[in-house]
This record gives C-alpha cells, sequence and structure tokens, in this order.
C-alpha cells in the first residue's frame, strides 16, 4: 500500500498565501437567536460569499496555481455538475488557461451558464458516471489537459484546509469544527488543519441519512460507495474519495446523519434568522447539532457553511 | 408655521453612542458582479443584519434611551404592523418597560410573534387608519404610555440618521448615497447625515410607482397623502411623514419611482449575487439605478438595504 504524505501546516499557509489574491477572506457571523436556541456558541465561517458562491474556489484556485508552465499550457480538466466546474472553470481563466468541463446534458442550465460565464469549454455527456468517466478520459487524451478531480487529490485538499485555517486565526478557542460531508474535500482540508493547529480540538461531520456513505464507510472502516444517493442537499450526493477516507478515519471524531426535515429545518433557521442565503448542504453541519444538542452544551463550535448556490424558486419551504 | 429643528450632527453622533450598546454596527458588503451590471461601485449597507432585522432598531432604541426615568414609567406604545412594532418592543424590553403595540387583527402570525418574543403588549384592532389611532388613542389614555411614531418624530429620525454615520464614516469617497423612501423616518435621517458630513453629497431615494407619494410629494413641493397604495415593497406603504418631507425637500436631490418587475428583478439580484436575504423594500433603491444607470455612471454609489423581514415561502420568483 502507497503511503500517503498529507499537506503539512506549512504546506496549508503556503497554499493560502498562494490563492489569497484569488480568493475572499470570508466573514465569521454569529446569532444570538441560533445560540439560544442551541444552547451552544456557533461561529458560522461563511464560504457561501466565497468566489463562485462556494470553497470549492479555494481547492481549485490552488491545484491550478501548483501546475507548472509546461503542464498549465494545455488546460485543465474536470468531470462536475457543481461548483466544482465554476470554481475551476474560474481558476483557469485566472491563470489565462482553458477549461473543459464534462457535464451531463441533463445539467440545469443555470450550472452551464456559470461555467461559460467563467469562459469555461462544456463537453457534453450522458447523465451516467460511465460515460462521465469515458467522456473526460477522451477530452484529455484529445488536448492533454490535466485533469483537477473535485476532493480526491492532495492539492485540492490542500487548497480546501485554508477555509478552516482562516476560521481557527480568527476564532482562537474553539471546541468543535463542523463541516458537511460529500467527496469529502471540504471535511478532510478542515480535519488536516484542526489537527494541526488543535489536536484537542473535535472535528465533526454532518451528513443526510439518504447519502450516508461516509457514514457507513467511517463506521465500517471500510471505503463504501454511495448507490443511489437521494437528498436534498445537492453538494453532498457524490461517493466519498479515497484520500479524503484515510484523513478522515484518522482525524475526525464522529459522522453524524439527519434526515431531510432535519436538514430543511436548519436551513430555514439559517436563513430566517441570519438573513443569509446557504445551499441545502450547509444546513447539514447545523441540523446534526441541533439534533444532539447535549453533545455541544455550552461549547464554542466553529460551522463551514460550505455554499450559498440554491435556485431562489425552488426553496424547500 | 412653526420652526423645525432638526438633530444637528452632534445629536446624531450623540445619538449612534447611545444606541451603540444595543444594535449591530452592520457591515458595507460590496458585489463586483453586480458593479458590473450597473456600471458603478456599489457599497451596500446591510441594515437586514440589524436588530430586528431592520433599520427601525436604530431609532426605536433611540426614541426610548432619550426617555427620561418619569416619562419611561408607564412604557410606550405605537400602532405599526411591521418592523417599528418590534423594534419598539425590543427597546422598551432592554429598558425594562411594557410596549403597548397596536396591530391590525389582520395582522401576520408571524409578525406577532415576533413582537411577542421582545415581550410587547399587543393590541388588536380593525385594520383601518381610523381604528387604529382611535385605539392608539385609547391605550395611551388608559395607560400612560408615551407613543413613539414609526417616522414622523425627531428622535426616530436622529437614531435612523445613525446609519448613514457608519456608512459615510467606513465609504469616505461616496458621490452618492441612496435609500428606499416610504414613511421617510431613514429617508430623512440619512439625508441630514450626508448634508452634514458632505454637501455635496446627493441623497437619491428609491420609491415603488404603487406608492409614489413621496414622489408625487416633492414633485409638487406639497405633502401628499398615499390612496390605496399597491406594491409588493410592503415596507413602503406608509404615508410620507411631515417632518420627513420638509427634511426631504431640504436635502434629496432626487425621487426615482420603478415598477413592480423593476424591484423584483433587483431584489432575486441581490440575493442570488450577494447571497443575502433582503425584503423588497430593499431592492428599490438598485432597481431606481439600474433603470437609470447612466445618472450614476462611475460613481461611488452607497445603498441603504433597509431590511431583511420576508417570508421565504412566498418569495416572488
Amino acid at each position: 500500500m502507497k503511503i500517503l504524505t498529507y499537506p503539512s501546516l506549512e504546506d496549508i499557509i503556503a497554499a493560502h498565501k498562494r490563492i489569497e489574491p484569488f480568493i475572499h477572506h470570508t466573514p465569521v457571523l454569529t446569532s444570538s437567536a441560533i445560540d439560544a436556541i442551541a444552547g451552544c456558541k456557533i461561529f458560522f465561517k461563511c464560504e457561501n460569499f466565497q468566489k463562485v458562491g462556494a470553497f470549492k474556489a479555494r481547492g481549485a484556485a490552488n491545484a491550478v496555481s501548483k501546475l507548472n508552465d509546461e503542464k498549465k499550457k494545455a488546460g485543465v480538466a474536470t468531470h462536475s455538475s457543481g461548483n466544482h466546474a465554476a470554481a475551476l472553470a474560474r481558476a483557469a481563466k485566472i491563470a489565462g488557461i482553458p477549461a473543459y468541463i464534462v457535464m451531463p446534458d441533463t445539467a440545469p442550465e443555470i450550472k452551464k451558464k456559470a461555467v461559460k460565464g467563467y469562459g469555461g469549454i462544456i463537453i457534453e455527456c450522458k447523465p451516467t458516471q460511465a460515460d462521465r468517466e469515458a467522456t473526460l478520459e477522451r477530452v484529455v487524451g484529445e488536448t492533454g489537459a490535466i485533469f483537477i478531480p473535485p476532493y480526491d487529490h492532495m492539492d485540492v485538499i490542500e487548497g480546501q484546509a485554508t477555509c478552516a485555517l482562516e476560521l481557527l486565526d480568527k476564532i482562537t478557542d474553539l471546541d468543535i469544527i463542523m463541516a458537511p460531508v460529500g467527496g469529502g474535500g471540504l471535511l478532510s482540508g478542515t480535519a488536516l488543519t484542526a489537527h494541526y493547529i488543535n489536536p484537542g480540538l473535535q472535528v465533526i461531520a454532518g451528513e443526510p441519512e439518504g447519502a450516508d456513505d461516509a457514514y457507513q464507510s467511517f463506521t465500517a472502516k471500510k471505503l463504501m460507495p454511495m448507490i443511489r444517493p437521494n437528498t436534498i442537499a445537492d453538494g453532498l450526493l457524490t461517493s466519498l474519495g479515497k484520500i479524503n477516507f484515510q484523513i478522515i478515519i484518522e482525524h475526525v471524531a464522529e459522522i453524524i446523519t439527519v434526515d431531510e426535515s432535519q436538514i430543511i429545518a436548519a436551513m430555514r433557521l439559517i436563513m430566517e434568522r441570519m438573513k443569509i442565503i446557504i445551499e441545502p448542504s450547509c444546513a447539514v453541519p447545523l441540523a446534526a447539532l441541533l439534533a444532539h444538542k447535549h453533545r455541544f452544551s455550552g461549547k464554542n463550535v466553529g460551522i463551514i457553511l460550505s455554499g450559498g448556490n440554491v435556485d431562489l424558486s425552488k426553496l424547500p419551504f
């Protein structure tokens, strides 16, 4: 088995310096109303205000910036119908190189528009994992572009880790830090940073019951793929990545699952009380906290709000 | 005719000091995406993040804080079905005195809940102006409470003026400052502060066509009441106040009216691009700006986002 070398704290700090010109240093917000309901003090790190509306801007910017000029030349490629697609297109645009984005032909027009808005070149495929991968392989073969995966990649994880770096730099007395888990890019990056900065800091993830492969994998200590995920938290439908799983097994304390009504209630609570727009995936950690209040009672809890890309004409309430 | 003495800059600064412990110093946000669409640089002062979700927290806190102990004793009263009701209930709660809020029996349950949440005592009336006023008079007669009107009152205007004070303190090179106009509390306060700090700074208001009494009054130079207002901007349905009108005539450069579709489009633009929740009234100044881009081209424009209390299950898109 190949031994993985994770990004060190120095690597993460260097990544932050590297991407700083291209990302927002997002604010940390609090809500006395939500604290009163939750029975603890919550610090929300607002990546919904991040460039492209999600933390994904960090990982993509880092991965593209780390390519040398030779590798950069032919551009970058990925398959994604979500925030990583827009993030990679944007990072490529800043670097002045092409981005080839393989997207299912069923992807919403608004997602395609976001990618095109950043100058990304969309290659449509059938909405199956097999055709996504085959199409990507063909595109990479034809163009020589470098594949930047959405989460299962050291440079992407290193980039996502910079989010917790900013949060822990600002709020120095957190007891617990929470993030949602889908592919695991954000969670694994968060776990690394937390571990380096304060090994006593507990990292707890929230995951939808309808897409609980991380919970299943974590419990079985064996990576289990997600079959037929079904949740409103559309950022968390993907299966946990391999590297991500390794880091999560080592540095995450607990994964808590929540049902759809808990996610929707937490989403509404954040939007109504904090007057900010979040996508459903963001609400999963708060839903997990509210379902297990005793576990968090009196603690200082950091929650990463991962993104704000939601169709306002289709809110679940 | 009685000569009105408006709050001076020193009065407004003192008001800010007075209410500072009870309000949020709200952030100023920018959006490169909206700037690109608008062709100017916009600084949004986010009173949607204010306590009670609206700038009204300022005026109410100031008016209550200025009452002497003798006057405070019997409490305060108002008639309002909107943000002023919650703001006054909250200010009274902080002062430890009762707040009597006359509300139409048709007021939405969520508005009543907000008032009750701050310990306000609700007295229901019929949904007519006559019954609102008669009921308020009765309540004041019975309790001895001091009537704090929602906008047509020097201390309220002085309180609302502190919002522009914070904005102009932070962004020192504005060319134009914009606010919506309903009763005129926010606009008149904003106009006073702008005038004192930089007489060259233009104050421009946005108003819905369906509730354009301020525009009509401004044009006729004579206060005209609003008959049957009809707009989605529910914070702007009220008729312009007398003191407010005087200040507006003296210190506002222009009132621009916009139709409902322009308001809704601007509301959606802010929510989608900035990931913040605003009530429709907030969107009126940006709608006015976008309808007259040439007027604002290349300028630095401050826009006060007045509040964020909107029913998320009834968004107009």
